[in-house]
C-alpha cells in the first residue's frame, strides 16, 4: 500500500500472477511466522480518494443539482447519459501526459475499456457518432482520476463534473453569452457573490505577438500569465524570463498589458487605444466579438457581473476565442485576508480542469471550435461552462452547517393516551397513508405499542407532530403540533378529515 | 472481437504487454501486407452492452426516476450514493459463480477495485461501516455486469438499478408493509396495473418438510417450482423427479400445495384448513406474520393488490422472509395471449436479479435477515425492493411513443416583422431573459437576422411562441401563439408586461 502515498507513476504491466508454488511458499511463509492462518478480516472502506454520500451532505448535494439542473432546462438543455466507461482508444491521445490518471478497465476478454476522465471526450465522441448538427447538452456526472486525493481540499478520485456546452454553427457570440447569463442565473440561485473574468484568445495570443514574443513561446508564456492570480508579477516575470527564456524587455511589455483589467467597455478602450494592438488581426477579431457580447450581456442584465482581464489564460491549449473563471467573492477576500502568494498552483491540464483546486474559482470555460473535429470528419464549434460542484458543494455546506436538516420528512404520526396498552398501530398507519396519498412526507414509529417520549426522540427533526389518542379518534379528530425544540406549541385539535389542508398550511408557514 | 459473442469465460490473467520486437515484427506484417501504414481510425462506439441516453428517451427515464424518488421521500427514504467501484475484497464471495461477470479495474498500483455489481453488497457494506441501527435508504444507480447483453430486450451490461430497503429492528411485518405500500403508490402514479405475488419463505419450507421433501433438496426443490409461472406443472413435476431425485407421491404432494394461491385470507385459510402444515413450527411463524401483513395492508387499502402464490419461491438463498414480485398484468396476458409456455427463465443468481428478463415481472425483492452479518459483527435485519426500471421504462416508451415530446421546452421567442433586415436580436434576448427569471423555459433562434418560417421550424414541438415585432414592441406588446401544428390561432397581443403571467396561463390550459 506505500505506493499508494506517492504521486501515481505511469502505468506499469499488470504483473502476471505469482506461479502456485510461489504462492504456496508465501502462505508456509505465513504460518511460520505465526500470522492468523484464517483469511484476514476484509477491511470496511471505500476505495482511496472516493467516499459514501448520506443525510445532511445528500440533501445539500441534491439541492445543488436540483437548482443546477432548473437553470439548464430553462435554457432548453438537454440531458445526456454516457456509460461510465469508454473504449479505450477513445480516450487515447487526449489527455496529454494526465493520460497516466486516467482508470483502465481489467482485459477480461472483449474490448479494452477505460473510465471515462472527463465529460467533455464522451460528449465530442457522441457529436461525432450522431447528426446533430446543433444541440444544447447538460451532463452532471461522476469522472475518474487517479490523482493523488486530498479530500478535505474537495479533491477525489471519483468526483462530479457538471457541464454545460452548446454545440453549433450559429451567429457569433450568441451561445457564449448565453452561457455567462446561465453561470450568473444558476450562481443567484445558490446565492454566491461572483465576477466572472473573461478574456478572448485571440486578443491574448495577439499581445503577446504584438510584445514579441515568439510563436513557439506564446503557450508556454500563456502558462506562467495564467498564475498572475496567485503570484506576484515579480515572480511570473522572473519565471518568464529564467525559465522561458523570454528578454526582459518583452517581459516588461507583457506585463504592462496583462496586467490591465476593467469592464469589457474599458478593456476593449483601452486595447484600441494602442495603436500597435489595435493593429493586429488577431486582436481586432477578438475586439469584434467582445463587442457584441458586450451588447448582448447588456440585453440580459449581467454585464456588471463581467471583468475583462487580460491576464486570464487557461490552461488548455484547445480553446479558441472566449475563455471565463468564475470567482467566488468572499473565497477570495478571504485567501487575501490570509498570509499571501505561497502555494503553487496545481495542474490546470485536461479542459475545463479542476476550478475547485484554485482559490476562488467555481466554473470555468471558453469556446474550443476544434475540439469536435479529432474525433471525425466534420468540425462542430463548441462553447461550455463546467461548475466545479464538490467545491460548490464545500461552500454551501459550510454554509448550512448550524441549521441543516438530516431529514426530509415532514410530519410524525404519534400516538399518545391513558391506555399505554394501545400503540393505535393501525390508526397511525391509515393516517400517515392519508398524508402519503396527498403526497406529504410522513412516517410513524415501527412499533405496535410505542411509548410517547420515545416517538418524540424518534421524530428527531421532522417539524410536525400529527398526535393521535382514542377519544380523539372516536370524535373524528386529532391533534396537530409543531415538534421543534423551542415550540411551546400544545397544538391544535382538527378534524381528521381537515388534516392534509391543515398540514399544508402549517408547512406553508414553517 | 470473437471471443465477444460467445458466454464471458471466467477472468483470466491479464497477458504481460508483448516484447518490443514482436511489436515491432507485427508492424512490419503490416507493412508487408499491404495493410495502411496510418494508426486505423478509431471506432466511434459506446462499449458492448452499453449505450448512451438522450433525447426522448431521457424525458421517460427522468420523469420514471423523479416518480420513484418523489415516492421513496414520501416515505422518509434517504438517498445513499456509494462509489461505482468497491474494493474487489469486499465484493468478493458474495455471488457465487456470477462472480465472473464482475467488471475488474486494471492493477495500476493501490487497491484492486472492482465495479460494484448490485447497490446491496455497497449498502451492506456502508450499514457495516457505519453505527445506523434503523435506516431507510434508497439508491438509484448504475451497475455492471460482464453478461452477453441483449439491448432490444433491455439486457444492458450497465443497467439502472433502483433499490430501496428499510434496515433495521422493527416490530414484526410493519416494514414489510410499507415496501408493499411504496410499490402500490409507485405503479399507481406510473398507471401501471400490477398484482403483487407474496410468499413467505419459513411456509415455503415447511410445506415442502410436510411434503416430505429431504432437508437438501429443499433448495433446489424451490427453485424447480419456482419455474411454475413459465412452465406447465407436468414439465415441472418430471423435472423434480428425473432431475432432482424426488418421488413421485412427494412431487405431487408439493404440487397440490404450490398450485394453490389466492387473497392472503384464503390462503391462510387453506394452510390452516390442513393439519399436517398448520402444525409445521415455520409454518405457524409464517402464517402469524401474514396474518398481521393482512392486517396492515388493510390498514393501507392495498390488500385487493396482492395475491398470496404459494408457487412463489424467488432465486436467491438469503430471502428469510415475505419474498413478492411485481406482476405487470397486461404483460403477463399478453404473453399468455402469444403462443405459450416454451422459452427457459434466465438465470435469477444474484440478488433481486434482473426482474426485467421475467415476463410481467417489474419488481421484486423480500425480506433478507442475515446478509449484513456476512460483512460485519453486527446483524441487521432488512426488508426491500428493487424496480426493474429498465424494463418499466421500456413499458412506458411503448405507451409514450406516439406524442412523446423531444423537448422540454415551453416557449419559443420569434421575430417577424416587415423589414427582414432586422431580427430583433436585442430584444429577443430581453424577452427570453425576462421569462427566464420567472423560471419558464425558453428559446430564441441564435441568429441576428432569422428567417420567419426557418424560426418556426426551429421551434420543434415547443408549444408557444412569442412574437416581436417592431411596431408591437413600440406599443408595448407582444404576440401570443400556441405553435402546435393543428393551431389555427392567430395569437393575441398582450402588454409586454403581462407576458410571464399570460404564458403561465397558456401552459396550465395545454
Amino acid at each position: 500500500m506505500a505506493s499508494e502515498d506517492s504521486t501515481p507513476a505511469p502505468p506499469t504491466p499488470v504483473p502476471a500472477p505469482a506461479p502456485l508454488e510461489v504462492q504456496a511458499a508465501a502462505t508456509k511463509d505465513a504460518k511460520e511466522t505465526k500470522l492468523p492462518s484464517r483469511p484476514a478480516a476484509v477491511v470496511l472502506k471505500t476505495p482511496k480518494g472516493t467516499q459514501d454520500w448520506f443525510g445532511a451532505d445528500m440533501i445539500i448535494r441534491e439541492h445543488l443539482f436540483q437548482t443546477i439542473t432548473n437553470v439548464f432546462k430553462r435554457h432548453g438543455g438537454s440531458p445526456l447519459e454516457t456509460p461510465v466507461f469508454e473504449l479505450k482508444e477513445i480516450l487515447a491521445g487526449k489527455y496529454g501526459e494526465d493520460s497516466r490518471l486516467i482508470y483502465d478497465l481489467q482485459d477480461q476478454g472483449g474490448e479494452l475499456c477505460s473510465l471515462r476522465y472527463d465529460l467533455t471526450v464522451p460528449f465530442a465522441r457522441w457529436l461525432a457518432m450522431n447528426s446533430k448538427d446543433r444541440i444544447k447538452r447538460y451532463q452532471i456526472a461522476k469522472v475518474y482520476r487517479r490523482d493523488q486525493p486530498a479530500i478535505a481540499r474537495g479533491r477525489f478520485r471519483e468526483f462530479y463534473q457538471c457541464d454545460f456546452d452548446i454545440a453549433g454553427v450559429y451567429d457569433a457570440m450568441i451561445p457564449d453569452a448565453e452561457i455567462l447569463c446561465i453561470v450568473v442565473e444558476v450562481m443567484e440561485a445558490l446565492k454566491l457573490d461572483i465576477t466572472i473574468k473573461l478574456n478572448h484568445r485571440k486578443i491574448l495570443d495577439g499581445l503577446f505577438t504584438v510584445a514579441g514574443v515568439p510563436a513557439d513561446k506564446i503557450r508556454p508564456i500563456s502558462a506562467a500569465v495564467d498564475k498572475l492570480d496567485k503570484m506576484a508579477w515579480a515572480d511570473v516575470k522572473k519565471e518568464m524570463i529564467e525559465e522561458k527564456g523570454l528578454s526582459e524587455e518583452i517581459a516588461d511589455k507583457v506585463g504592462e498589458y496583462v496586467q490591465h483589467s476593467g469592464t469589457i467597455q474599458e478593456t476593449v478602450d483601452y486595447i484600441k487605444a494602442d495603436a500597435n494592438l489595435s493593429a493586429n488581426d488577431d486582436i481586432k477579431a477578438g475586439l469584434e466579438d467582445m463587442t457584441l457580447l458586450n451588447a448582448y450581456l447588456g440585453a440580459y442584465g449581467v454585464v456588471d457581473k463581467v471583468s475583462f482581464d487580460l491576464s486570464l489564460a487557461r490552461g488548455l491549449d484547445y480553446y479558441t476565442g472566449l475563455i471565463y473563471e468564475v470567482i467566488n467573492k468572499p473565497a477570495v477576500a478571504e485567501a487575501a485576508a490570509a498570509a499571501g502568494g505561497k502555494g503553487g498552483k496545481s495542474s490546470r491540464k485536461g479542459k475545463k480542469e479542476d476550478p475547485a483546486s484554485q482559490v476562488g474559482s467555481i466554473a470555468a470555460g471558453g469556446r474550443y471550435d476544434n475540439l469536435v473535429g479529432m474525433y471525425g470528419k466534420r468540425t462542430i464549434p463548441c462553447v461550455g461552462i463546467s461548475f466545479g460542484v464538490e467545491r460548490i458543494f464545500t461552500i454551501l455546506k459550510a454554509r448550512a452547517e448550524k441549521d441543516q436538516r438530516t431529514s426530509e420528512v415532514d410530519v410524525y404520526v404519534m400516538a399518545f393516551g391513558n391506555k399505554e396498552s394501545d400503540g393505535l398501530l393501525l390508526e397511525r398507519m391509515a393516517v400517515a397513508n392519508q398524508l402519503w396519498k396527498a403526497d406529504i412526507r410522513a412516517e410513524f414509529s415501527a412499533k405496535v405499542k410505542p411509548r410517547g417520549l420515545a416517538q418524540y426522540k424518534s421524530a428527531g427533526d421532522i417539524p410536525i407532530g400529527v398526535i393521535l389518542g382514542e377519544d380523539e379518534l372516536a370524535a373524528g379528530q386529532v391533534r396537530l403540533k409543531v415538534l421543534t425544540a423551542d415550540s411551546k406549541d400544545q397544538g391544535q385539535l382538527i378534524p381528521r378529515e381537515n388534516l392534509v389542508e391543515e398540514v399544508r398550511k402549517l408547512l406553508a408557514q414553517l
